[in-house]
């Protein structure tokens, strides 16, 4: 109980790394290199034992790489959930192992449903669940989960709840990095402007009671790195947000295009790459140095370029923090 | 491969059932009674091991007693994803057991995500996934999801490709039943209606492709028992899709409230009940007869309590179909 302010915690460890981006750990077993499956394999009983084996391996091995150059992980449960009960063992494997690295583990599972429902959801990967003795009362126990909100308030209120009550934080989607995400969230409302606009809004409301001894609030928004002018137009509504910001790398965002996430102090932003980390070692110019066998080393140097490479757009385009 | 249209199955089993209602199978570990946790305990080597045993015959019992009422179940997952890889091994129990009780399956997801990621989210609850050998290449295989589409057409496609391949459907949020739905749904865009209609054209375009022999879509559309305007609006729209609507019985929705989510010839609606039937045994004038004993035989008894009110409004609001 009365944990310390997510957003606080998470900027501490953006200082403590002087750096401002996170890890998708997005794990496919056709991109795992094959001395990890062949032994997954030998240890499984199953097709599925051995996904789950060949993820926590794989993530484990990324995780002891980054964990001195990244503040925060965040798995995308899909890959995961694909493999059923097995794929989800080694999700709750890679978030006990982040955080026991001393990460901050952000689930990207972009849930939503009804209040009740919604309450499930929040308990399951923020909070505790209901249980039948007292034991085992914790499910997923991340720090941060990301959600949908086209269900509006009684849908993120649960979310709401376990952020106070255990000082964790969501983000929620308001203007997402896919090309279509303009379909309905570029549509113009009668007098409130865009629908980002107005998720941005609520957004603010929401993350009201959440802000922290930083300024910045519990509660942030997920805005791709691939809609730069749409993200400067948010960073001008929602001082206190801080945006997680996909896009980066592999969908076609810049280290320039970030920029506008971020406020004027330099904070504000945290930018997520995926595949251009974790698989990073199948490319050039980490392919031909490190290989199959290094490829957590090649996803290790693909962590501190994507660190420079935000440093210099910061340096250019807003401002280092001090101390970094 | 080449399979049956899932809209043509859907509509089958609605007839074969005389019924188109669907049971929500939510289960709450402190509403299931004590005999069901005690035997599971005894079994369990863990407390999420032993919800998972009671969860699982929990709702088998209630299988078995509404399988020749009702066409469809509707697992949410959330109450199983509550209990980490433990409650998404007794959701996965629970898809096979109806599915082999000839029951179809509805799993109440609601995933959303850029494409790259719906792909993985498709293939886990709907098609094939990635795999390392040729043994084991289904993971949930269910026979429709919810899909939030806040993320636009290229969010929803990977959903759609599977549908054609597998011979399955979805139902996408347009206007869901919670008090909140209207804070971003109901909004109106310049031009084009309100949020909600906006969806609504989407998935009808979205669904042409998927138009089954009996001129419904495998694509179909959540509208909440508890909006009968918005509900009749929708309809006019959107003839060729079938409607999923949640917010009956428990929500505050009544059987004459979901009138309007039905054509004329008396389809195009499924309506759901969860917490009215599987937790039936807990109310009068259920709880007297059944008691803790019989839950199951009272659920089954509340399901046909629901066939014959919706018989009932059908009768008086549209019409009953042919040979019911």
């Amino acid at each position: 109980m009365n944990k310390k302010n997510l957003a606080d915690r998470l900027l501490e460890a953006i200082d403590d790394k002087k750096n401002p981006s996170v890890v998708g750990l997005d794990p496919r077993i056709n991109r795992i290199p094959d001395h990890i499956k062949e032994e997954a394999g030998d240890r499984a009983k199953t097709p599925f034992e051995a996904v789950r084996y060949s993820f926590e391996e794989f993530n484990k091995s990324i995780i002891d790489e980054i964990k001195d150059i990244v503040p925060a992980v965040k798995p995308q449960v899909a890959f995961y959930e694909q493999y059923g009960s097995h794929g989800i063992r080694a999700f709750e494997e890679t978030i006990d192992y982040a955080k026991d690295k001393g990460l901050i583990v952000i689930s990207d599972v972009k849930r939503n449903d009804i209040g009740s429902t919604a309450k499930a959801y929040a308990a399951a990967h923020l909070g505790e669940v209901e249980r039948i003795n007292k034991e085992f009362t914790y499910s997923f126990d991340s720090d941060m989960v990301t959600v949908n909100a086209y269900l509006g308030t009684d849908g993120v209120e649960p979310f709401l709840d376990v952020c106070k009550k255990y000082g964790k934080g969501i983000f929620v989607l308001v203007k997402t990095s896919n090309p279509s995400s303009g379909e309905l969230q570029d549509k113009e409302i009668k007098g409130e402007g865009k629908v980002y606009e107005l998720m941005g809004e609520l957004v603010k409301e929401w993350g009201e009671d959440l802000v922290g001894n930083r300024g910045y609030s519990s509660v942030g928004a997920v805005i791709g790195a691939t809609y730069p002018k749409e993200a400067e137009k948010l960073r001008e509504m929602m001082k206190k947000a801080i945006f997680l910001v996909p896009g980066y790398g592999a969908q076609g965002g810049t280290a320039d295009d970030i920029i506008p996430c971020f406020n004027d102090d330099g904070y504000g932003g945290i930018v997520n790459s995926s595949r251009g980390v974790i698989f990073a070692y199948e490319r050039e110019p980490y392919s031909e140095k490190y290989g199959d066998e290094n490829f957590a080393k090649a996803s290790g140097q693909a962590a501190l370029d994507m660190k420079t490479d935000i440093r210099k757009s910061l340096e250019k385009g807003k401002k280092v923090p001090e101390g970094w």
